[in-house]
């Protein structure tokens, strides 16, 4: 079968623009007509203008050889509480254009009445500096209100539309898994990047928080907030590592082998959650890497660290209170009930409570590192089970606040299923700042599941 | 001699608006004049716009009294580093206009060249508040480039031309201090808003990080960047505080007395730049203190804390590495070469390095708040000295390094002189989320001070 532009990763795509086998404009052409064809069903863009992704791909095409950056044409989609200037150069902010009635300035609209049609005139840092590589920003992805609820927009999962993708990354999830585009961007603040990854088969990298600039990003949390990125190969989230100048303090061997690879499986203390799909897919990873030559440990955390899905939920709360003050002000009738309990302390947390449960994840941080450094990487949970039925919420992130609380990077990695035949993922950890490690790690690790483990994220 | 508008307080000017004797155009009025008379010499306005200012007095007048805020027209400086939208109300996108030239939208420019001109059409969370609350702003003040190097703007002392301001909140303290505006915002991430505070002789308040929303305010260190607010009265900085809803576990009795008051001075390890302004002040406070009743006892941080400040400079520089890579791929030949060397990680702190002083800081600060708890407050260090000679530089922050990176609510009280007869203060520090009360305890603190020390923020 003849691959379509649409279908090829992005490292592909980048490598036949260079090669002059494909435009930018032909590339975007077909990533367009497959979301014509999808969107009906899918529903995973809250702003898309053809007219100004093919403006953007003929600026890319005209752009002399010598002068492009690393991703140059690679298209993305970005969640839409992350800001996008309309425009890929700055300059004329006065140009404004009206398509069908609709402001054609590139909006950042959070899933929230507050904010509908709102164009901050700005680029995101993310943004920057992917622009500044070569990369077209696709379009806005749905998103949870503020990424910050359980209630899901209107999108479903590409894999059975009676399903949810997850959230609050819905869109971002749901477009990379459907071919909608190569690489998308998400959030995480619970499990809002992993779990959407799982669900929807695809990876999910959530890196070491702060190494990437979260500066024009929608805040729920300072210290649990952190940027996402989707993608259907580890060699895509690896090119995007670049371009982020991610860097460990030394540089892994891009040559390893799972063959004598050290691993360990942390059920974590969420484990009594786990659904037959993942205790299956957890199993059957195990039997791989082993039968594959790998040692397997398992590891738990220690006793004093139980409580740390709760103090993670502590600091959530907590930081929701100052997060959400300003449209509660605004009208706190237009934002979810949810988030008035935020701000109004609905949970009574104490301050004392709250720096407490900071201070307490604080201190488990260093412990977790040293844990996690004796292994090649430590294989966790992504989510408790299959995507449940229904869109209207988005699933559990219980196996996710912990490395999110911890500031980890993690790795989901396709590659199972679940038994009404639905992706299910598992997820790689690493001490902070091992990012790219875990990348080198993650892509043999996910060659060896999708493979033998019954889900490939690369089949249309 | 008649007290004009512009000598108010903003709590005064709130009153007089309310009860009918002022209209916030008149008020605006004022506070224009006074700012072209100044200006010439101060220098502190990155940006200002006249029609603007009048244009938003008049909305605010015409605004019925029943639905006027607990700011309503009172006026705010805000540093060039915090988003600002052209208009206080939002809709109507496409209405631009130029005025001498210029985009009459509010800029933010961040003092760097890559921006000039930059006009993003969004409010920073801490704006919103306070538009909500019927505040007026004023324009934007000088800064030193992101608020990021200690390389002045043009601003100078407004009791000194020859001096600086301090930084990197020059033109917020400046404008404060000159009686260009009642309020200010400035941020702190070394030592950016107390030590423009102590070198322009007014109070200054760095709340506990993350009480207020730092959204739309420039990146530079997540952990350790804090939104700081300026005035001539604590009474006007509770008026903020309670606008942007900061609440200690219990509200203190607002009927503090200094009289059998429990305090203690803290040198901090960093007491061997004093200088003799800094000496004497200190003396002098003590002796004020215990003369009027109170008990003040000399704590010292443990041995296992004197690094703290090589901490906190290790946080600072390797935070640039991500925070200013998206200018840097921009242009890096338009960013401060400080900067540069933070992307580039000219000092070469390794990750190791990196993530060991961010936990050897968060493990510092529940120490740091039992130390402080047993005291009503604790007076230590705002700067070394008076402001030094010259605008080239800003002065030195090594006196609060170490406050911002413990996340301790700060408020400099004016009220000492230096040997030229140049300003001093000295700041109160607080556990975390004992804003309130630490507010309390200043505005007895700061009469004594100012009534007894040489030095009044309230005199032209």
């Amino acid at each position: 079968m003849l691959v379509q532009p649409y279908q090829l990763s992005a490292t592909d795509a980048a490598a036949k623009i260079r090669d002059g086998q494909l435009t930018v404009e032909e590339y975007a052409q077909s990533l367009l007509a497959r979301i014509q064809e999808r969107d009906p069903i899918v529903k995973a863009w809250a702003y898309i203008n053809p007219d100004q992704v093919l403006e953007q791909a003929r600026k890319l095409d005209a752009v002399p050889k010598e002068e492009r950056g690393p991703l140059h044409g690679v298209v993305i989609a970005v969640k839409d509480v992350i800001y996008t200037k309309g425009k890929s150069t700055g300059g004329d902010q006065a140009e404004y254009r009206l398509v069908n009635g609709h402001v054609s300035d590139m909006p950042t609209q959070f899933n929230s009445p507050i904010y509908k049609d709102d164009a901050p005139q700005v680029d995101a840092a993310s943004i920057i500096i992917l622009r500044n590589a070569g990369a077209l920003i696709l379009g806005k992805t749905t998103t949870t209100e503020f990424a910050a609820t359980t209630q899901g927009p209107q999108t479903t999962n590409p894999h059975d539309s009676s399903r949810t993708p997850g959230g609050s990354s819905s869109g971002s999830g749901a477009v990379v898994a459907d071919f909608q585009a190569p690489i998308s961007l998400g959030t995480q603040t619970g499990g809002s990047t992993i779990r959407p990854a799982s669900f929807n088969g695809i990876y999910g990298f959530k890196p070491t928080w702060n190494s990437i600039s979260r500066e024009g990003q929608k805040v729920f949390s300072l210290i649990l907030d952190t940027l996402g990125i989707y993608a259907r190969s580890v060699d895509d989230l690896n090119l995007l590592a670049g371009v982020f100048a991610l860097e460990d303090d030394e540089s892994p061997n891009q040559e390893y082998s799972i063959r004598s690879g050290k691993f360990a499986i942390c059920k974590t203390m969420v484990w009594p959650q786990a659904g037959p799909g993942l205790i299956k897919a957890m199993d059957q990873a195990v039997e791989l890497l082993r039968s594959n030559g790998a040692t397997v440990e398992e590891i738990e955390f220690p006793e004093h660290l139980q409580d740390l899905p709760k103090w993670h939920s502590i600091v959530f709360n907590s930081d929701g209170r100052t997060a959400f003050l300003p449209e509660y002000r605004v009208d706190k009738s237009q934002i979810a009930d949810q988030l008035v309990g935020h701000v109004e302390n609905r949970l009574e947390i104490s301050r004392a409570a709250q720096v407490k449960a900071f201070d307490d994840i604080a201190a488990a941080r260093p412990v977790v590192d040293d844990m996690l450094a004796r292994y090649d990487a430590v294989l966790v949970p992504s989510v408790p089970d299959e995507a449940p039925k229904g869109i209207e919420a988005t699933g559990s992130a219980a196996f996710n606040l912990i490395w999110t609380a911890l500031h980890n990077p993690v790795i989901n990695i396709p590659g199972f299923a679940g038994e009404n035949g639905m992706p299910i993922g598992l997820s790689l950890v690493a001490p902070r700042y091992h990012d790219r490690k875990l990348l080198v790690v993650s892509r043999e690790v996910g060659k060896l599941f999708e493979g033998a483990g019954g889900w490939k994220s690369q089949i249309v």
